[in-house]
């Protein structure tokens, strides 16, 4: 049976959107969790601090020591979660890549995992990013091939040529 | 020259994200207002009331007499801020189609409109309206075509089969 | 009768939440609009450029022409409301204390306007700041006596010594 | 060394608020996490079912079976992340009193914990309710007494008499 479903995706790609389609469609209840919220949880200075979390002016995101620090641990309480019996999407933006998968694997341990790769065109992205109205412009472009190199996916969709929902149920049909 | 572009679509249709795009595309700078902005001007209790606003099961949406008289003088306010120089884009719903057309065409008077038609295919609609996750689910689907009867459009987009930018794109060049 | 009630006030000091009370108190509808409405009706590119918003590092917000310009069409607008019958609170922050009630009182002309002055402690509002967790840090203590500079009142309150609700309730009993 | 804050409190008694306070002025980067975080992470169709919250006409929510289910692995969750080092706040409704507390405890377990009661006069939470403007009127006066019955604090701060700031350095001072 299927514990954890992990949605990465370059910023504006469309993964909040096909979590909540997930959790409509999917039968039984699911909880979405993913880095929106992780950086929510922080401190509101590490927003901007040299440990936290970085913006360059081209939209580039780094992360310092104090931010990978409070993932980890956040790493461990959502596979605890999983194991307690909770089913989750996780919405995920692996700036490290391989590296960022690798880091889930080794807190999902032996959790079944659907790795899904949320694949947008960095121009469509970068256009959505605008049209939301809430983001720093650059990440779209900055992320979108960034996060999926060396990344192992069971599947991957397109939000540029298929709707959330029909992302959605494409996912839904891999969960066992 | 153009000093107001009026939006008008159903629930989830795209219109923000239009008028965003428009916002960022558009020589010099407009004012984004609309529907979403008069509601949240509203006192809290007319989201719910005989005379403010409701919303049936099934996502119709109905106003009443009190939400008509603020929505009257809205009107006039934005039209006056046309006259006073600030170009306006207004993102609506013609939730009374041609009738609700003809409200708008008597406040703004001589200002020069351009009348845009935000379409969106009513199943794809509502399935955006579930990936957003903030709207009563059932608007989308209730609008879709309601929003657009006898109503006249100096030009259509439809958000179904284009994305925000490029909708926002086709309408910039009709500006004047 | 009274048309109009302008709240002005640092930010941070409360006056969105006397705003929503003062709807909730009063009979009959009023719609509450403000610096935060117009702000958020402005195109983006505006809140960080200069012709539009700036933000020094201590919390000081500046506004340039562009942003002038806008807001003088937006106070035509409100009055032009006003004047076709809606009854409107503006949430109001006075950068430029009397001159900016001088603009207020031009676009206003003949309506019947309620002055109110919302008073908070610097320290408090500043500390209201961390704890909301949405606003730059340091507007608050910036704003606190600026945008009460040479301003004249009709009634004031302090959110420092007085819930909003309470607050709401003394100018209520003001309201003709 | 205190591992985990718990803030308990009624809707619109603060907690929030006190929450970013700590984070500001605690040493070293604590998480923020609460009852807010596991409605807006669960299904959106499970915050009018009747297995996951209800809200009455007068404000009162009831939780059933789904929710408790997903609860008590969010619970699991964020005892492993305290384990494995993240501090974190806890911003938490007990709305069954000292079971509530009771099933906190299991799941902490040997962790270090700080049990801070969050109270704040009906009256005033309700107030404070219509002022935010975004929760269900009732809530703040339904739950102002039930969330403490039975519940055991090692401190109280009350938030009708004192500001958020000045309730989190209360309370930071018990921090080991």
């Amino acid at each position: 049976m299927t514990q954890v479903i992990v949605l990465n995706g370059g910023s504006s790609s469309g993964k909040s959107g096909i979590a909540r389609c997930l959790q409509a469609v999917l039968p039984g209840p699911w909880l979405a969790l993913g880095t929106d919220t992780l950086v929510e949880a922080m401190p509101a200075s590490m927003q901007t601090s040299d440990g936290g979390i970085g913006f360059a002016p081209d939209g580039e995101v780094t992360v310092g020591p104090e931010f990978r620090t409070l993932e980890a641990a956040w790493l461990e309480g959502i596979a605890a979660m999983a194991r307690a019996g909770a089913r989750v999407i996780v919405d995920e933006v692996f700036l490290g890549g391989a590296e960022s998968q690798q880091r889930w694997r080794k807190a999902l341990g032996e959790l079944q995992v659907l790795w899904v790769g949320v694949r947008c065109d960095a121009a469509v992205a970068a256009g959505r990013e605008v049209a939301r109205g809430d983001r720093i412009i650059g990440m779209a472009a900055s992320q979108a091939e960034l996060v999926h190199r060396g990344v192992a996916y069971d599947l991957e969709v397109d939000t540029a040529h298929a709707e959330s929902m029909a992302c959605a149920r494409t996912i839904a049909a891999h969960v066992e």
